[in-house]
């Protein structure tokens, strides 16, 4: 590799290290996945297995903490909506005082930590003190959502791209975000969208989205008390507050259940 | 609930079924996530140590395929490129065929199979049969990638929003999808997106995008021959030339690896 090619360009082999991946005094980031402790990843739930300290967030199952051992030491640092119970200073000088004492650290975030899994700020105070660390992937709660409808985010003559998003984040979407979205076959997975359901509707009606854009609601994806609710862009805020949903909310622009004469038996009960 | 709101909104509780979950004379479409073994999820683990049949596509790892049992009939269904080495009809009559005949059935296919899956036309091939199936979400290769450069796919004050597209689809990006993009912050994940490098640097750059925008590229993310490749949108399409990655590759548009002092040790290396 020429001297002028590195400085702009890396690339090299990795080395595979694929055992079970904690090491003591560094953090792994892991994602819990949507709830269901069947979708955990192998290597999370050896992550959870193999913890001496596990950080967790509120919207972890009690399913998947009942996996961690009896030696475990469990901490819920848990956010209660959009007020921290334990604050994000707090939560990151934790995990570098667990780490620098040796401990095999977890942090355990709900869905996937590398969306809108509030990642960086620790990450940034591990670099700060010195602590290695590695990020898990997990299900994110859209993939899990979508599977549960029996449909794809996208799909060749639909959509060509798929957009997740925070509800409360798109009260900064430019217009040509929105224009974008209220196009015919458009999908986008919205996070916590339940108290923006209005708002969207409002921009997306302006911007010439169709009323009768599908829109699915799926509460709790992948849990056993999850609930779908099946709406349009017109019915929205209505039908959303009609359902009252309490738990994690994932909200379907674009995109109805699948009317298959024989799709999954569960799911067919669930929306007779 | 009232009959009119029954027309146009469903909703209500799921039965728990998360025991494994293959029944025979159905299809189960299962995402095997990037490569590693470790990235399969549980239910997909025992999906595919259950089967009766998988049929499988190029891109499953070879790591992943042998944990099958030594019973399971494996029907290697990849497609190279974009010619079909299998046809679609084709596969989509041997899930038929296999189920009519009363097998557990696997459709094992790489990363998520909501995510650029090609899964509706399989789907819609079971409903026409009345074969019932269920869907097995994966980690996708977006979430793999952006892990193992340390970094998140959204991030609060950067990018609030994150889009998933595939190269070859974005010829057909309207010009508010690339003044969308080309925002400072944006962030994007382009599946395939190899063959289309220049296309989007020029159409990028005549929407404004900053020419310092950092771009990584993951080839093989997850797996032991993983490659990372560090460029800008000015660089890219020469970059990616010299790199000749010949793998899978994840490009990650907005994203550069986190230069943290105290990254994963052998992501470290990969970037020295």
């Amino acid at each position: 590799m020429s001297p002028e090619t590195e400085t702009h360009s890396k690339t090299s082999a990795r080395t595979p290290a694929m055992q079970c991946c904690l090491i003591a005094g560094q953090v792994a980031f892991v994602g819990s996945g949507p709830g269901d402790p069947d979708l955990l990843t192998v290597k999370a739930l050896k992550a959870i297995i193999g913890a001496d300290v596990i950080l967790f967030d509120r919207l972890v199952s009690q399913e998947i903490l009942d996996l961690a051992g009896p030696e475990t030491r469990m901490e819920n640092v848990g956010k209660e909506g959009f007020g921290p119970q334990v604050s994000q200073d707090e939560i990151c000088a934790r995990l570098v005082e667990h780490a620098q004492a040796g401990l095999k650290v977890v942090r355990l975030k709900s869905g996937d930590p590398t969306i809108f899994g509030r990642l960086d700020e620790e990450l940034t105070a591990c670099d700060e003190a010195g602590i290695n660390y590695q990020i898990l992937p997990g299900i994110t709660a859209a993939s899990a959502a979508v599977a549960g409808i029996g449909q794809s985010l996208t799909q060749r003559g639909r959509n060509t791209s798929v957009r997740f998003v925070t509800g409360h984040d798109m009260k900064g979407f430019a217009d040509h975000d929105w224009a974008a979205l209220a196009r015919k076959g458009e999908v986008a997975a919205i996070y916590m969208g339940k108290k923006s359901a209005r708002f969207v509707q409002g921009r997306l009606i302006m911007h010439g989205a169709d009323r009768a854009t599908p829109i699915t609601i799926v509460e709790n994806a992948s849990r056993a008390d999850q609930r779908v609710l099946e709406t349009t862009l017109n019915r929205l805020p209505q039908d959303l507050a009609d359902a009252a949903f309490d738990g994690p909310a994932l909200t379907l622009f674009g995109l109805a259940p699948r009317d298959g004469a024989a799709i999954l038996n569960d799911l067919k009960m669930e929306l007779a």
